[in-house]
């Protein structure tokens, strides 16, 4: 049996996937892909994932993508690792619903300050030339436009309405903490490798407007709790090759 | 055990949980929203699902929400019932892909293009004051953004960006099913009921520059596999309140 996974750094949808290896204990072999150099779209990744993204899973030649549906395939597959979903039918509704609502809602609007903060400057980088042509190389259309527009720059209109997003998301998922400990009710879940990986690790730094311990006390709480997982902490201390200068999205910014 | 399914019209997200219903046989209860009258934003169906949005199962008194969300409960909670998810963890990771480039990257845009032709008339019909309460009572902002943009008008720019996004979706799905017979391989499954239901049954209809024989003739052949299945064909034979004159999205318009 091998299992291989194709990651950048962990943080956001590598972190997510690499929180459920590491809690579920599975061994793999790490395959790091360097956005820094636009290693997705390079013809070898594209061959692997048509779509150029990370993260990708290859278990024994079934090549699986997207996090959510990784971390559920590795919830069915290895039915002897410890479980990351609920058992009953009611709970895995719950988890599901959260995972949907991150995955809607939460995701591509603190995706979209990362890569204003972030990526434009690697977008900016790169030559007029050299950036058409990596544009070329880049399968998915909707990734295209968020190429450009971080190499544009996101409008302020744009930026104030993903953070009315996180804003909401935020207030969501504190009412929820409020009731029970974990996003989906009594225990760890996929949920909350997903909530955590895609804002809640991260919102104290990039929107200490929202994520402060007047509006979210539960959520930070929640917070140090996650990092305080075996498997959690293992997957944090996944290497993180990112340019220091740029470090304002995965933290440790001066 | 008592089932309630509580839905509006058969088309797009009442449509897909009732094909799962009818497709596994179950014994349900029926309870009718009607849309037209705004039921879904009443007190007591808020105080069921407080983000007023249809459809809703209710398992002796377990609420789930949203269809993808549902459709796996029913396989959770029905094991013995007809299977509309596969067996193994390579083809439940395929139909879960399918199940999320619908809900991420097709129900919204078939959907704009309905509430653009019938909606916005709904929204058009009540006068200002009752449209502001109206307003007030929906739960959800994105909810509340979509109610008046429809009254507003969408823009040409919505319309069009909404228009390539069904395009390129009925590109994918063209060449899956060149491949396969169902979207997630060898059998029908729920990502089935999904495409369908927000796109597949329509877009001939809706879209007929895109959904014609030229361009997606495996996909209208897979349509008409799907509109002689016994569980899609009760599905959709459920009551259609629909106002005649609006009858632009869910078909028979004269």
């Amino acid at each position: 049996m091998t299992l291989k996974f194709y990651h950048a750094e962990p943080v956001a949808n590598s972190l997510k996937s690499l929180i459920a290896l590491k809690e579920k204990q599975l061994d793999f072999e790490s395959v790091y892909i360097d956005l820094h150099k636009f290693e997705q779209h390079q013809p070898w990744f594209v061959a692997i994932n048509p779509e150029g993204q990370v993260p990708v899973l290859d278990h024994d030649g079934v090549i699986v993508t997207h996090t959510t549906v990784i971390n559920e395939y590795l919830e069915d597959a290895f039915p002897d690792a410890p479980a990351l979903r609920p058992a009953d039918p009611a709970g895995k509704a719950r988890m599901r619903y959260w995972n949907k609502f991150v995955d809607e809602h939460v995701m591509n609007y603190v995706s979209m300050h990362g890569w204003h903060r972030m990526v434009s400057v690697i977008a900016r980088s790169v030559d007029s030339n050299e950036f058409e042509t990596l544009m070329e190389r880049i399968p998915l259309k909707d990734q295209r436009d968020k190429w450009r527009n971080a190499r544009s720059g996101f409008s302020a209109e744009q930026l104030d309405a993903a953070t009315a997003k996180v804003e909401a998301a935020v207030a969501k998922v504190e009412a929820q903490l409020q009731k029970t400990p974990w996003l989906a009710g009594e225990s760890f879940t996929l949920a909350d490798a997903n909530f955590f990986s895609h804002c809640g690790m991260m919102v104290a730094r990039m929107f200490p407007q929202i994520g402060n311990d007047e509006r979210c006390p539960h959520l930070l709480d929640w917070a140090e709790r996650m990092r305080a997982r075996p498997g959690v902490k293992a997957a944090l201390e996944m290497p993180d090759h990112t340019n220091p200068a740029l470090r304002t999205f995965t933290g440790e910014v001066h």
